[in-house]
Order: structure tokens, then sequence, then C-alpha cells
């Protein structure tokens, strides 16, 4: 199939292209590199030493066999947009291109405006190309958990028939996300619903859960292949900012009281649910929300399972709560569904402890990269617009 | 109190600017004249001759005996919107100045991108100012009942407490927003939600139905404090549409079968409920939804209360329904609460037909300035993104 990933760039991006090649697809991709560049202003990089796209090109053709066709581009350029579609006439669209940090968003009003304004019209711009080039074609949409809040009923997939007042529907799930970056998740999904209703176009709207690890298996011993892995502040999920943490002998720092429960899955399992969804499109005018996480945990036992697995390498580690710089309930019932994809096959192939492992071997490596700059690990981003660092709980209640 | 009115050169703004004023409040406004450039690009113009905003401040000062402090600028602009807050520290901030046309967003992807940004940054900008400068003020946003879309249950005012699967909360009411301009409502309450949450500002956000009439009490003899009334496709609501419509001999158009229901209220009523609101703010951190309407009709009622109307002038008026140039539900339950408005006082006052009859000697005045642009009454902007009039459905099934 002719798969067009945006942001291929990125983490999932670059991981994604090489994990479709490596399964006959014929892959493109267009970013605009604005990823790098929002790391490096926040004044971190990669954990692993990632290399310009001209060379990440060279090693993906020496080790598929075959082109990643690429385009540097803006999204927010519908030219942009409509010339590589058509250049490409891609069968499915893994949209990947957006910008993925809520504490990003959340620095001040023209990192909140430009991370809203990016997300949506890229967004609009690939739903009016679509129309325009491949109205066939599939829209893999990446989505976020976060879409949901934490409610005090059961997360359904997307959509939930209620009664009410004795009559009943089919409703849109309430959403209720915590950061001006997660909100653009929830616009775009309500852009994409309308889309598919008015022009039959079809979508998979990924509601995923948190990612970790460092890498799938068709990276392999080539460097060159390596996806980026952040670990600051920003652009670093948890698991992964933990096993930094934990390699370079900080304090592991869940936010507040670390009730908090998420939905995670390892990065090869990603990839498999997004190959799935784009092998499986759905019906002409279809839009369909997929839950794609492995499990639930709450960011305490999280800490303590990267905590035993750091062990297994000579790391010891503590774990030391911090002020919770964003605005969100520290313990809360949660409990998402995620049966679409089972239905479709998907299989968790990987538990925690053995992602880890492979976390660490990488990141232990590349501990002098993470040293550099340890300082971006400890939030100072907050919820209520001030700049702070975050100060161990164990120091604010004395 | 000290008001500010975003929009305050529009339909709805320009009027409020008099109502407060003439109540004893100090008022201020801005506006960039989008409204009057937009209606310029699509070939119409006001039914009624509307004066430069110099003319309109003049007026004001004589006829209030007081100035309203105006400054033009684009709420796109921080910098702007900061300053005039700064310069003003309003009370309460009425946020009226957002793109609000559904065809005129559905026109093509640059009309929608515009549409969307546009009501967005200005948005997320007022909150960011709000937040700096006046974080006690009370910021009254402009929403629609269009949010909503036509659910198979009743709709309550913003939120609503269900049982799922056992368990119970209470939720924001799932919104299906049927076009590019209503997603935009859609996305600032979200915004809206969540800057109330973490930040603590206050907000009411008006669901508001669609707006019918050419003038209040305060608009007297002087033409220069006359509102703008739009007619065309793109900025005139159904029922100023229709009285244009049979003011100059045009049949009235309703769109498929005409029996889409939505609520209506008098533009008089609109004043009282925004008053209402101003008048009474919500509590530090309450995000309130106020459903603002007076009653529910279908278009096809509409169409005959303005035909019976308009036969009092001794204009003969025939009703010829057309293609349905939008994508939308043509016959559908529709049940609305409107509870928090008259909790508050809110009286409806006038009846449709005494409006209709105000309209009518207002309409018939400025027919010529209608007949003029009469070819942009009948749609040609369709939903599914092509550009083509709407014939009579008794030809089209011809």
């Amino acid at each position: 199939m002719r798969v067009c990933i945006t942001g291929v760039d990125g983490y999932l991006g670059w991981t994604l292209a090489q994990y479709l090649a490596a399964r006959g697809h014929e892959v493109a991709g267009c970013d605009l590199f604005l990823r790098r560049r929002c790391v490096e202003e926040i004044g971190s990089q990669s954990a692993t030493p990632i290399r310009s796209m001209k060379e990440r090109l060279a090693a993906f053709q020496e080790n598929f066999g075959k082109e990643l066709v690429f385009e540097k581009g803006d999204l927010r350029d519908y030219d942009f947009v409509l010339q590589f579609l058509k250049f490409f006439q891609p069968e499915a669209v893994v949209h990947l291109g957006e910008m993925s940090s809520a504490p990003y968003s959340m620095i001040d009003v023209h990192h909140c405006v430009f991370t809203q304004t990016n997300n949506i019209v890229g967004t609009l711009n690939i739903l009016y190309a679509m129309k325009e080039v491949c109205p066939q074609a599939h829209l893999v949409k990446l989505g976020t958990m976060g879409e949901y809040g934490t409610p005090n009923i059961d997360i359904p997939e997307g959509f939930f028939t209620i009664e009410y007042r004795g009559r009943s529907d089919t409703l849109p799930f309430p959403r209720q996300a915590g950061s001006w970056y997660h909100q653009t998740k929830v616009h775009d999904s309500h852009n994409i619903i309308f889309a598919c209703k008015i022009w039959g176009l079809r979508s998979t709207d990924i509601m995923q859960g948190v990612v970790f690890g460092s890498r799938i298996d068709e990276t392999g011993d080539d460097e060159r292949l390596l996806t980026r892995f952040d670990f600051d502040q920003c652009f670093g999920t948890v698991i992964n900012r933990f096993c930094a943490q934990a390699v370079i002998g900080q304090p592991l720092s869940p936010f507040g009281a670390g009730q908090q429960m998420r939905g995670f899955l390892p990065l090869r399992d990603s990839m498999q649910c997004l190959t799935l969804a784009i092998n499986n499109p759905p019906k002409e005018g279809e839009y369909r929300t997929f839950n794609q996480f492995d499990k639930v945990y709450s960011v305490t036992q999280l800490a303590q399972k990267v905590k035993r697995a750091a062990a297994e390498f000579g790391l010891n580690v503590n774990i030391s709560n911090i002020e919770n710089p964003r605005k969100e309930m520290e313990k809360h019932y949660y409990n998402p569904d995620r049966r679409h994809l089972l239905d479709l096959g998907y299989k968790p192939n990987y538990h925690m402890v053995e992602e880890l492992r492979v976390m660490f071997r990488d990141l232990i490596r590349y501990r002098n990269r993470i040293e550099e700059k340890k300082e971006t690990l400890i939030p100072d981003i907050r919820w209520d617009g001030t700049r702070r660092k975050s100060r161990l709980l164990s120091e604010v209640s004395q």
C-alpha cells in the first residue's frame, strides 16, 4: 500500500516508516523539522544522536532496499500539502505531524496559539487535500487518550449510546482535555468527524496512550536508523523521562500524589496498532475511534517498575515526588475501553519489563547526552502560567 | 459597569453598545471591520445603509451623551488585545468579534482556515489578556445553539448528568456542529472551559439561537444609529433573509424539506439576555452555559409567519423550497432547554409578528439596496465543496 506519513522525522513517524517498509509498503513522508527546533528552543536534545534527514534517507535505502520519498514542507501551507498528495497518490495518510507537547503549549500565549493553529490548520489542510486528490484514501490520525480527560465513568471508544430523559442516542463521548495541546486533538477530532460526514472521507482517529520505548526490531544495529528519544519536561513522555532519570542517577519524579492513571503502550505495539488500522480501513464516510494502549498504570506504579528494572543494570534509583506543575486530578477513576484494536487482531507483544531492559541498554550508551541536558528533566512550566522549578514535595511540606 | 465589546461594529455589537449605554454602562469596543470586507467580498451589502465608524461614534455621543471608546484592531494580535484591555480595565468583556458565517467558512480551504484561526486565536488572546489584565472580569462569549447539532435527545444547557454502566458524572454535552464556522464555536467552548478551570476565570458561554430584527428602541430616528442588516447567503440569518425576499417579491426559499427546527429570538431579546448575563456574573472559576432563544420553530413555520406579516404591507409572497446546499437533517427531534436566563429574569418581550412588522417598515425603506444585491439571496455555496445555485425543488423533481 502507498502510505504517506506526515511528521516522518518524529519519534513515531521515523519508526513507522521503517516498520511499514519492512512489511512491503511504499512509504512517503514529509516534515518541517519543527520538533528538532522546539527541543533546541527549550534547551534540550534527543538522548539518541539522531541524524540529518539526508543521512536517514541513505540508511533507509540501504537497510530496506527502497526509497523513502521525502519532502520538507509545512502542513500549514495548503499548496504544499496538495502537491505532496498529488505526487504520491497515497492510499493511506498517517497524520503524525503535529506539535505534541502539553507543557510547550502552556508556556505562554504565543506557544498556545502556535500549537493550536499549527495542529488545527495542518489537519484542515490534509482533509481538504485528501478530498481533492484521494477521497478514497484512509486518514489515520493521531489523537490522544488525553482528549477524554478523567471522567468519573467508563471511557468508551469515541462514541457512546446513552439514555437521557427517556430518549436515546449515540453521541461523541464528551471531551475534557487538560492542556492547550490536548485541546487541539479534541478540535481535530471534531473537525474530522465533520469532514467524514459531509465529504464521505474515511478516518481512524487514534486515542493513543502514553508511548514508551527506544526502538523496534527493524532499527537493528544501524545507529542512523535510531529514532529520537526525548526526555525533557516538554517532549519526554513519563516512562521515557523516568528511564532517563534512572540512567543519570536523578530521583524519579512523579508529579504530586502520583496516583494519576494513564494508559500506556510500548513503541513496538504502537507500530503494530497503527499498521492494523492502515491494513483495515473503515468504509467510505466512516469515522471511527480506537483507544490505543496496552495497560493502565498509575504514575507511581510506573516509577516502581522503572526502579526495579534499573536495579538489574546496577542503577540504584530513588523516587521523590515533586510539586505538580499541572492542574489535574491526582487521584481519580479511570477505566477506558480498548476493544476495537483487539478485535482487529492486536496482540500485546512485550511486557513492560522487557521493554524497559531494551531502553536501559540504549540509554546507558547515551547517558552523557542526558547528563548534558539534565536540567530539562525537572519541570518549570506551570499550568498557572508562571515559570518555577517544581520542588520536592518533601521539602515543600517542611 | 465598564463593558468592553469586541466586534462592536457588527449586527449585535453596535446594537449592544447602544443598549448598554442607555442603561448607564460605560462602553468600549474594538473592531477590524472584517464583516464589512467579507460582505463586500461576496458581492453584497447591508440592507440598512450603515455609516462609517467615525459617523457612528459622533451619533453615539450625541444620542447617549457619552463616548464610545473605540479602537480599530485585530484580535489575532495579542499585543493589541492586551493594550486595549489594559487601557479600559473592563469588568465585563462581551466577545462578539468572530467570523459568524457557516457558508462563508465552507467556500474553500482558505475560508475554512481563515474562519477557524480567526475565531480560535481571537478567543485565546482574549483569555490570556484577561488573565493578565483583569482576571476578575467576566467573559461573555457568543457561541451558538448550532454547537449542539440536532441530537435525538433533549439538549441541556452545556452540561448534563448521566448514568453510564452504573456510574454517574456531570459532563459537557456532546457537540455535533454542522459547519467549519459552527465548529469554531465548539473549539472556543472547550478552550474557555479549560481557561476557567486552570486560571479561575469566569465566563458565560451563550448558545444563541437565530437572531432576527432590524432595530431596538434605542435606535430611534437617527439613521446613523442603525445596525447592519445582512440578507445574503453568507451573513443573512434565515428570518432576515425571508423578510428581504418578501420585500423585493422573491419567493421565500426554505432549504430542502424545510422541517429543520431551530431556536429563534428577536434582536431586542438578545440584548436583554446579554445584559442579564453581564449584570449577573458567575463566580470565580465558574464556566456556565446559557441556551439563549425564545421559541423553537421549523423553517417552514417561519416562512409562513413572514408571508402573513408581509401581507399586512400589501406584499404578496410565495414560498418555494429550494435544494439544500447544506448537509443537515431536514426532519429531526429538537427539544433544547432554556432555563438559566428565565431564572435570571428574562422576559420574552416581543411577539414575532410585532417584530416582523418593525422589520418590514425598515426594509421597505431600503428595498432598493436589497434589489441591487438580490442575486446573493439564493445560495450557491454547497457543503460538498462545489459552487452551484440551488434550484427550486419543484424544478429538480420534474
